[in-house]
């Protein structure tokens, strides 16, 4: 039944925790850790307003989706990425509450109050345009991987604009851009609050890191979070991922 | 025979992974884990000229001499702990590597050539004056502890014109002035390269950190390092420490 959903190409991906369904395309966009650990890493609000900027195909904000009532909106600049996000929102049943914008982030004010937002969560591309990028990546990755369409200064300075104040930013990116990432966030009075380094497995040095700005905060009290690792020395996921995947008491099937 | 080199209340600490003994008074002050990592945190140059700022009685710089042959001057503000580093570098045999000076850090240029300094290794006062001391602390651990004599401002001042272009200012430091850290670095030309966290056991927060800079570096290419954790769940000491404590092969003894 849900196979006349799919187009060529795609798949649909289960995050096992959730049950949540998240169609997929390795040609197009595929979600991966980064999305699922930016979609647990703040509190998620049980009311008010959330918006998954850089939505891609949708997977932060449907994963979030399970953890409160709040209507969620993403945002998404590529017509394709939003159209799966569209069809993984009816997959799922949650028209009610996740709604698919596909428009430039620029454009945010024109979909959401401004200062109305509780919480923006957002995975945005990581590289600047000058570093150097595989040759044979398609249009849509590198969109959605390059600071092509946005960039840091621009997410700051929309989410400045349209969250609460005291609202928060919730952000996945990479450790080599970090003095960037603070000094764009505190720039646009987003000041760091929680940041959680990611390694890739013990001995390692970070390479993803979750940081949580609050709008109009005071940039005293900066918390570093016990730092996650992924995989364990023979491979396999930590019990912490395995757990995020698969649910407390999960199995892989 | 070492006793007599002993003042009330003093005794003698070693460190057994390097032989090295340090005379401390716990009224006064004693070095305690970070003045360990510290030591160990930088790649120490194998010739050059090093520094050691805010060396209280002198852990930090005799740590360091097991692991290079360069001059290595100690500079501490409080005669009384700059007197016990004083005795610890004869009690070490140390007089014709380690020097002992006892004057404000903002007259390091009176005893350093400018840009002349490989290496600066420094762990100041943590506190900012306005936090609330603890009432019952003494004179010298107020000092130390607070910055009163001196503060992250002064240091990167002064480790600016001391170092070579390319020499390395390596600190160790509280998490929750992280962000003031990189911001005063910053403004002296100190490039933040490697930053390491250290958590008292796994699932807490950071509350140390590690942080080297490089002068007139460029701020791109930050690397994360690999986390620290001090303590097991049994509340013993990790492998990592304690292999820094006692040494690869090392036993409590």
């Amino acid at each position: 039944m849900t196979k006349s959903i799919l187009k060529e190409g795609e798949r649909i991906d289960q995050l096992f925790s959730t049950d949540v369904k998240i169609i997929q395309n390795r040609e197009v966009f595929s979600y991966s850790i980064d999305s699922v650990l930016l979609s647990r890493f703040p509190k998620i609000p049980s009311r008010g307003l959330i918006v998954d900027l850089c939505s891609g195909n949708g997977a932060v904000g449907l994963f979030a989706s399970t953890r409160t009532k709040a209507p969620i909106i993403e945002v998404e600049i590529q017509e394709r990425l939003a159209d799966m996000a569209e069809r993984s929102i009816h997959l799922n049943h949650l028209e009610d509450q996740v709604q698919m914008i596909n428009d430039d982030l620029k454009n945010l004010l024109n979909h959401v109050p401004r200062t109305g937002v509780d919480l923006i969560l957002c995975n945005p591309p990581y590289f600047k345009v000058s570093e150097t990028s595989k040759k044979n990546l398609s249009e849509h990755y590198l969109l959605a991987r390059h600071e092509i369409t946005t960039n840091l200064e621009e997410i700051c300075d929309i989410a400045r604009h349209a969250l609460k104040s005291n609202g928060r930013l919730a952000m996945v990116h990479r450790p080599d851009r970090f003095l960037d990432i603070i000094d764009t966030m505190r720039k646009y009075n987003l000041a760091p609050k929680r940041i959680q380094f990611v390694y890739p497995k013990m001995g390692k040095d970070a390479n993803m890191l979750l940081i949580e700005a609050i709008k109009d905060g005071s940039t005293d009290g900066l918390k570093i979070l016990p730092p996650l690792f992924v995989h364990k020395e023979n491979g396999e996921y930590t019990d912490d991922i395995f757990e995020i995947y698969y649910g407390k008491n999960g199995k892989k099937d």
